[in-house]
């Protein structure tokens, strides 16, 4: 029997292909005292050489992938290898003290490092610095050992990846082309590698443990994203079945295409609306082709990531104004800057926290920093002519905050009209519900707001008390606990009896054990990944609300996530 | 009018004194060369030998007012001022580079403490070694530079301290005679100043921001430990009214030692129970003078932190036998360690966490660390047989972990009866909330376990996202806010449903605004600083179950903190 590795099923999918292994090689060396000068710097300049040659390919590559800006981190590894101070510092170690190039490589760049991470506290950006020299250095220096560097971006054959984690410059540079998925050591659904490859869609399992111990590069690998497993060199009828799996699968995908261009309906006859979580502008050509009525989570805090400065309020407007336009009459639901907790801008200097997931974040930086948010706010309103917004506050956790943000937006909003600006009457405002004790007090908040937008992922890490990032407690992200699913209830049926309106933008609302229990609960809108868009309004196409409204009644009365799961899987024959 | 300082009222109480401020000096040098090394090294000499008498001072008066345990760290210090190795360090500075005492002085134990801190996190020790230096050198630099450091231990006039925050080093070394209260500019409620403040029984106001800078030293003081508030420099007629409050309040005080020996009904005759909440078995002394009814909360990671390794299973034992014993016939609720967060131990490392708070710590730590666990179940199963135990496990967010906890107890208890052990049979098993999850499923756990006892202060945090030690999110510690309290209400109802007895061991049991709608809500146990129990068993005594409960009604159907707050103090007339 060939050997199957458990992980968590991240992204959809079967493949079968070879595995490329991405670990780097062991880059350890002694310092040997040469006679030979010449040769030895010439070794140096060969290593720079070639790195430079590998890295321009890289780049290209990621540029095709990915876009001219993500690429451009290695146009700055270039720089590094380009550098005249850098050489000439190496060179000089080279000839003074006469050990080989790989001492004197590492001995000057590890300064550098040193030097850019002292002032990374005040200089945000030196981190960056330090970063890159690191990359690079680990290049030059695998190729003065004559290592081979794993490097995704050169990948030319069909593969699936193995690794311990993808950073997102290793995802950056992946081609669609060949490669066919991938199974990581660490990580959950929802980390980094698990989301890309959702975009990508292609299969992913991740949190295995031990795939980059169990198995070699060149291995025969099955992939399989829906159960969460990966077969270690199969037998030719296991190789059968997983492509009659991979099979079934795309015929799926056939059939859901299908509902592109029809409404998310139960099969009871229930509206709903499937809508999209976007980043960046440059997400919406995703979503149109994905079919999706609409955007219910637009995260602006990557306007403010991907800028050297604080975006203005112009460059704000330009962005909020594409998006509304694309998306026509379609409701585009834009979250205020959420930075703050695991996100931080190289130019705005955050306290140091002990426990930065409980902090100075999102809502409470705006209210705090209100020259930020109030050019926020101006460029939301002056952009809402183009189309249907909806604008959010993320981790409300008081009234207060809520009218706070409120009378701010009303405030800016009357500025604009007498200035004699047009600006849409009609737009609504909401919070996300992330933070228990606003989803304890969403009675209280429904007669206040417009709408709600429960974000499952940080909700669940509260209610939880556990960090989804910290592998040592990652079990305890359980979105089928019954105590989420109560609290999800409680909002549903606080915001229904004031006839509010309820969407879900966390990654619980594409689970397909999670949707037909938010269905029955009665949640209005679920939002995801464009690329879930079509399975999951197929999925709600065939449940009715009522059965799925005693399903999740016997749900909420369960123990445990466990017993939940069962319950959905038996019920709905998805085992 | 003289200056009002405002705060956070963090221990009762009023004092009249001169204020002493505990704020280090400028100890800013410049080096200079020198020609006389001899008299160099003498100053050096000089200066060493009188901090030695100074710390000698300080650790007599510290072993008298906390023991000779909490003096030990000033033995340390004292042990660095006779380190050969450290002074023959600096005289050899001194000697070689002609560099005056100051300099020398702090470059080598710069270079000691890089070198400790270096090492630090391997080896948590070498924190300490490293903490240990730099407050020695500190003192050292002073005498030096002619400069006065405030040295706690060695006032002898009474003053109010006035500093921006207290360390338990600072604590430590506070002569109640003379200390008759402090001002800080950080901390809240239930940061460690105002946690001994409490326990001394002087009052404290905390977080004023500006008290170092308003008030000089030898300022005469008005502290107000009941309203938070300072005045600086008082006219007669406010010294005069101050002078009233603190002796009508010392009259309060007197009424309710009188309920020493009485039990804890309220008005209508509910039967209740006011307990206390210990740290050692030192904490004895005071339980039993206070007139608890028992122990709602021992914690037992002290245990652990005051060792230098993990405690036997025998000293375990020895500690738990003195509490229960020394308790009589009244219930000690021993929670089982919760190490974690922002405790450490110095022989367990902990991996690095970005969030500790919502990571690897208490139970589950335990349940991954079964050795550590079943050692310290096995010390409390010996114990049993000595008084009435009740055991908890802290940080429970699922049944399975509970019940996970109850069959390693239940397996340990099976074993010991087998070998012929005595263990009670009578011992309950319970569980802290403290995470939303647990509270939310409350009536899926009262069917499994004994007994509940909330532990409010993170329950809060986590509820509202916010870490209370973050001064930036401080505002959102609210525990009367309506969320907070349909938690609790939640939790109180489900464990009646099913018989079961639920207890309180947070800060907000002892608090006089929070008690009058926990009794309305029908909580059974109180338990807090012992220095508070008689003050709740007045408020208690003058309270009737069945008004408060209405007054709880309303207290869930509000909006806000402020507005729950209100609603308490006009209807109790406590404003």
């Amino acid at each position: 029997m060939a050997q199957v590795i458990k992980g968590i099923a991240a992204s959809n999918g079967v493949a079968i292909a070879k595995a490329y292994k991405l670990v780097d090689p062991d880059l350890s060396f002694e310092q040997v005292t040469i006679d030979d000068v010449q040769s030895e710097k010439g070794r140096l300049e060969a290593a720079f050489s070639v790195s430079k040659t590998d890295l321009e390919q890289i780049r290209d590559k990621a540029s095709q992938n990915m876009g001219a800006e993500e690429a451009e981190v290695f146009t700055a590894h270039i720089m590094v290898l380009e550098d005249p101070e850098l050489i000439g510092g190496i060179n000089n170690v080279i000839e003074t003290e006469h050990v080989n190039a790989e001492s004197a490589l590492k001995s000057v760049t590890d300064m550098y490092i040193d030097m850019f991470e002292g002032m990374a506290d005040d200089n945000p950006y030196m981190a960056e610095r330090a970063a890159d020299i690191r990359d690079v250095t680990k290049r030059a220096l695998a190729h003065l050992l004559g290592k081979k560097l794993p490097n995704p971006a050169l990948i030319q054959d069909e593969v699936v990846i193995v690794a311990k984690d993808m950073t997102p410059s290793d995802t950056a540079q992946l081609d669609r082309k060949f490669v066919k998925g991938f199974i990581t050591d660490l990580g959950g659904r929802t980390a980094h590698a698990a989301i890309m490859a959702r975009t990508l869609e292609i299969p992913a399992v991740v949190g295995s443990a031990t795939s980059t111990q169990d198995i070699n590069d060149g291995d025969i690998l099955i992939l399989n994203g829906l159960d969460g497993t990966a077969v270690v060199n199969p037998e030719e009828t296991e190789i059968k079945e997983a492509q009659k799996e991979s099979d079934d699968y795309n015929a799926k995908k056939l059939e859901w295409s299908k509902l592109k261009n029809e409404a998310s309906v139960s099969a009871d006859g229930k509206k709903l609306i499937v809508g999209s979580n976007i980043g960046t502008p440059k997400d919406l050509a995703g979503v149109l082709e994905s079919g999706s009525e609409g955007i219910g989570l637009y995260r602006t805090e990557f306007l403010y990531m991907d800028s050297a400065e604080l975006p203005s309020e112009d460059a704000q407007f330009e962005a909020y104004k594409t998006i509304l336009d694309g998306m026509g009459d379609k409701p585009v639901t834009v979250r205020t800057m959420d930075i703050g907790g695991d996100k931080y801008l190289p130019y705005l200097p955050l306290p140091k926290e002990e426990n930065p997931f409980m902090g100075y974040r999102a809502i409470r930086i705006s209210l705090d920093r209100t020259d930020i948010f109030r050019t926020q706010l101006r460029a939301l309103l002056r952009a809402s002519v183009y189309g249907e917004l909806w604008i959010m506050f993320p981790m409300i956790a008081t009234l207060s905050e809520f009218r706070a943000a409120r009378d701010i937006f009303d405030d800016e909003k009357q500025k604009l009209v007498q200035a004699g600006v047009a600006v849409s009457d009609d737009i609504k405002l909401g919070i996300m519900i992330e933070i228990p004790a606003a989803a304890m007090l969403a009675d209280r908040f429904a007669q206040e707001v417009d709408f709600f937008s429960i974000g499952t992922n940080d909700l669940i890490a509260y209610t939880m008390a556990a960090d989804r990032g910290n592998e040592h407690v990652s079990y305890l992200y359980q979105p089928y606990n019954p105590s989420i699913l109560r609290l999800i209830k409680n909002v549903i049926d606080a915001a229904h009896k004031y006839n509010k309106f309820v969407a879900m933008c966390g990654e619980m609302a594409g689970d397909q054990i999670a949707a037909p229990l938010l269905l029955g609960m009665g949640l209005d809108e679920f939002s995801m990944s464009s690329t879930s868009v079509l399975q999951t309004r197929a999925l709600l196409k065939s449940l009715d609300s009522k059965e799925m409204a005693k399903l999740a009644e016997k749900a909420l009365n369960m123990d445990s996530n466990e017993e939940v799961k069962k319950l959905v899987e038996d019920t709905l024959n998805l085992k």
